[in-house]
């Protein structure tokens, strides 16, 4: 059977995970209790002494709490962080369990980690951090730019791995996200910079790092089967549906929150078209690839991460997810067979197509769209409130800030590169347990896996030296 | 393989795509986004002058703005559309990529198409359609009675018809519903009448147009294998689950929309437990139907559609549950294979029982309940709150309101009967791509379909001339 | 086929549901229509006379309503009873219509059910129970209950059975509930005490009165395959995510929804790296089992049930969350096995580790949290706020609040043991339709099952008698 054939290639490769994985585990969780215990408190909003503070500060109803403006938002990020990258990833015939159960481990670990590094930059009051309902919010966030890199290098790396990989990532995470948002003062509430552009870019060079030159014996399993396909797109359209959440959830209270959902909305409506398009015009026979409706479709979200609580304006949304619809499908057909043959970059879920290039694209149309902010369409108050033109930054031109958006593009680049590099360095530490070659993309190394699946699956049939089970 | 196989015989009825789909997805994605140009701006509440207007009118908290009002509720409508109608619809074998990918294709053009139709008619000042929360819930509600009538459809139509469709069913949705709420000022918050009656008349004139009397070519196909009940199951869950959302999405802030989600709460609970009793009464063991328990369980909310807003009770709505429980699963038993034989109406989710009998049934409640309406149960205020019976209509009586309330259902019926044989003629146009009788609810069609489902899926089996993969 | 073997062995157990089920759900769903028109009426606040109230009581904006404080977590609630708990059951290969179709029945039941019994207790003014969206809550929290306790008899009852099962426990939860609440004025937001120890004990009772001494007739049945273990991860997920607002549903508004909220976020997120640390350290060869992560990961949640609405703090929670990931794990591995072999209880889902043994701990820390609360901590207003210290109650001490807390647990493991004998002896009675031993965990017995099914499953393999359809 599968269990002991793996476990028979896995110990040239030690894929045993017996006491590397809760070592790493029960080590790290002690670890944020004493950190917690130390430094993380709740916020006033969330705090018993709130009735009292309520009273003096006159706010006049229950309802004016932070906790009725983000709560709903904050569980659709939820959502798209557990279920839709957890599922979206579940397309592989054989990864399931890892797909859906290593997005799960991680991202719980990474949300408590996220909400201690990103506390101690932007929560951090006398020596506490004070956590409410929007540092959540930025935990999955953070979060979620590790589940995009984890689409780079699924199938191909160990538990242990991920969680050294989500513990760095987190942390170049938090730095990137201060020098953007504090010190270039740039503005990106759906993450076209901070979440994708640098998670993508982040996880590819990892991948890169970690290339395989013999991934083909695997290669067999790289496929779909047509159930896994549709667990795929639980995840897609959890994704798709909750974008417009995930790019309103942190924007200002009021108009800023609505418009920003409006606009995403639009993109990712326009962007549906566009790849059903090419995904038909790309094939010979004009039939349709579950893998372009899966990721392309998302595309349109991504790329209004930064522009969507600005006056993009509808159709300008529909332009945006036009393009990033064409540009994805394209980027799956010719990009990725180019970047894996040439570049080395094996990248298992095509994040440079969903992630990589619209982020791209986000982060420019945002720098775009500040800088053409005006007055006349923002009035004045509406100006400095979409922008915070307050404080230090109360003579900063739009065009200005436009400068500084596509400057924090390129630091987002930069530390994601960087960064990677040196991560994926780390991962090919020897004793982090990552899988041989030809046991990839193959839940049997780290799971326990029910008897049927050697059967439902075909992908032995390629293999002459197992036998079907079945008669 | 199959792919030759269907590609042979779809060679006879050329259902090739590759120039069809991507010429109208492309050309009608640039037309919205023009019209989107011309037309489209934002709602004063989701513009960036909303801070200014907010004091000019007094508005004390940010959270007075109407996407805090109705953005949870509309979540929970995209998630019906999306994840509710398509995954209700994987129930077949081997059609669950055009059940979930189609309805992704169509509805995501189709909310476009929607937020320009409405808004001329409803939301239309100074030359712009202005457009906010209320508008995209809007827009889903329309594309909701697409949905339905792909249902009737489903497996039957190319990708090219079904946007074809959306089109006209979108325009006459739109006419339809101005008829209603503007002309014969009608109460209809959760589409008894414009959504479930319309769209599902609308459907079943179009598939009797398109009657296919050879379609028994396909019956092994028309079945469902274990697993894909369960996905279907998903759609059915979350379809029940946020209706309540559906039926309150809409109305007024307050008590009415607190309303009408206890209203359909209850009328849901009610049905679930009458289809559970006639699908075990109907069946000759007593076992009880998958095909019930998936669809007929969801007739109660249609049939609060129009009365979940009002002082319906929840006894009222206990009973109309009750009865469209019982309704809906006699329908799939006994009526589905009446109208299929006798009438030639081949509908393959069965949404006559879904969606056009419950939708009746809605209605008239609908129109009972607002003519048994008085001051005493709604008190003055409220009566006129709930029937919005200010300016031209501040005179009407209730029992003038059920009347017209009646004149909506069968204004409905109408346009959906006209407008399904006009569009039912045009989609039989040859140059659409609908596929051979044999290979209708076959994914391979349209799709790139993975090598395991050949093996995993039993219907060829009863085709000797194909041998199973397996030895 | 299956079929007919089944319906041969289930002649012996006659498990012929024709007039027995269908004559209980009519019959029942008669007396909740004759009680819901006699008694239930809206509340205040979703009353159409809500307008005029609103003026007399001087809110000021429509958004004061219950109803937005409570509906988006409502719906994750409602998530979480029929597709959380439905598809977590789904884990087992043939027995995944019964696990979300028997859910769906017996919870639409329920909710009708405890709505009745709850506003008895609860919100009976004027001879009418007034219901508003704190009663849909409360309602499916009490069905949750019946979730869990179905949880340990999954595979081994007839619907009829599990409604019987539903009228009684919701009943005495009813009781249970206004003994904790009302006479010890006890504290338990999340219900770690009323929903999950009283749930818990009261199914392992059931199910130990129901012991099969047989059961291993049908051991081949009782494990998962690939799919059906992804089906329950989806379960999984949504339980998880979605806990923070079972635990924040009902609390105060305000700052102790918000605080609610993110002590579960914190104790759950800890729950899965301990879950993963001891699922893997368990296991000879390191590998992660699936029931561990499908269950223990949610240990988090309900051992916080109590205590999440205090000041239990961000560290505290954590603590909570990594203590009950082992505890849970431990208790699959370990006492499972322990309680069928020596107590012959037989617990499919493994309830005893996720609801019980959590449950009592989140007690246990309820008490303690409450005992150790002090002004200093929560402010004088805070803490007569956080603790009701109101009334009849207003010189209750902390410390004597804890001592009620630590009452409210005995009290509520005594009602579900004595309660679950008396129940567990009810379903004993011949003609309630269980099947044979041979026959449980098997869909067949009550379902119209595709005839895939056979061949895509192994279970009969090992069943010398049947030959596998395929050649």
């Amino acid at each position: 059977m599968g269990s002991e054939r793996v476990s028979g290639s896995g110990m040239a490769k030690n894929t045993h995970m017996r006491w590397r994985l809760p070592f790493v585990c029960l080590l790290w969780e002690v670890a944020m209790v004493v950190l917690f215990g130390v430094f993380v408190r709740f916020d006033p909003e969330a705090d018993a002494h709130w009735k009292a503070e309520q009273q003096q500060q006159n706010v006049t109803s229950d309802i004016e709490n932070d906790f009725y403006f983000r709560y709903p938002s904050f569980q659709d990020v939820h959502v798209m962080i557990f279920v839709g990258f957890g599922f979206l990833m579940t397309f592989l015939q054989r990864y399931g369990f890892g797909a859906v159960g290593f997005n799960f481990l991680f991202a719980a670990f990474g949300i408590q980690w996220a909400l201690l590094m990103q506390g101690w930059f932007h929560s951090f009051e006398n020596g506490k951090i004070l956590i409410g309902v929007e540092n959540l919010i930025n935990a999955d966030f953070c979060v979620g730019s590790v589940c995009i890199a984890f689409g780079a290098i699924l199938g191909k790396t160990s538990p242990v791995q991920l969680l050294v990989l989500t513990l760095f990532q987190v942390t170049l995470f938090a730095v990137n996200e201060y020098i953007l948002l504090n010190l270039l003062h740039v503005k990106d509430a759906g993450g076209s910079m901070t979440i994708h552009t640098f998670g993508a870019y982040f996880g590819l060079t990892v991948t890169r790092i970690l290339y395989r030159p013999n991934l083909d014996q695997s290669k067999d399993k790289q496929g779909s089967v047509y159930h896994s396909d549709l667990f795929a797109m639980i995840g897609t359209l959890y994704l798709w549906m909750y974008w417009p959440s995930f790019n309103s959830a942190i924007s200002n209270h009021g108009d800023a929150q609505h418009r920003a959902a409006i606009n995403t909305y639009c993109s990712l409506a326009s962007c549906v078209l566009t790849t059903v398009a090419f995904s038909s015009l790309l094939q010979k026979k004009g039939k349709l690839d579950m893998v372009h409706i899966q990721n392309a479709t998302l595309a349109g979200g991504v790329a209004v991460g930064t522009a969507a609580e600005m006056m993009l304006t509808p159709y300008g949304s529909l332009i945006v997810g036009f393009l990033c619809g064409i540009v994805s499908t394209i980027g799956f057909v010719y990009l990725m067979p180019f970047l894996e043959s040439k570049l080395h970059i094996q990248d298992t879920c095509g994040i440079h197509n969903l992630h990589a290039m619209p982020g791209l694209i986000g982060g420019i149309v945002g720098a775009v769209t500040a800088a053409a902010a005006t007055e006349e369409v923002y009035g004045k108050e509406g100006l400095i409130s979409a922008f915070d033109f307050t404080g230090d930054y109360q003579d900063r031109m739009p065009s200005v800030q436009g400068g500084f958006q596509a400057a924090g593009i390129c630091v987002s680049l930069a530390m994601a590169v960087a960064g990677g590099a040196i991560v994926g360095a780390i991962l090919k530490l020897p004793f982090l347990g990552d899988p041989a070659d030809e046991n990839c993309f193959e839940d049997d190394v780290f799971w326990e896996v029910p008897e049927d699946s050697e059967s439902s699956s075909l992908y032995h049939m390629h293999d002459p030296a197992l036998k079907p089970v079945t008669p």
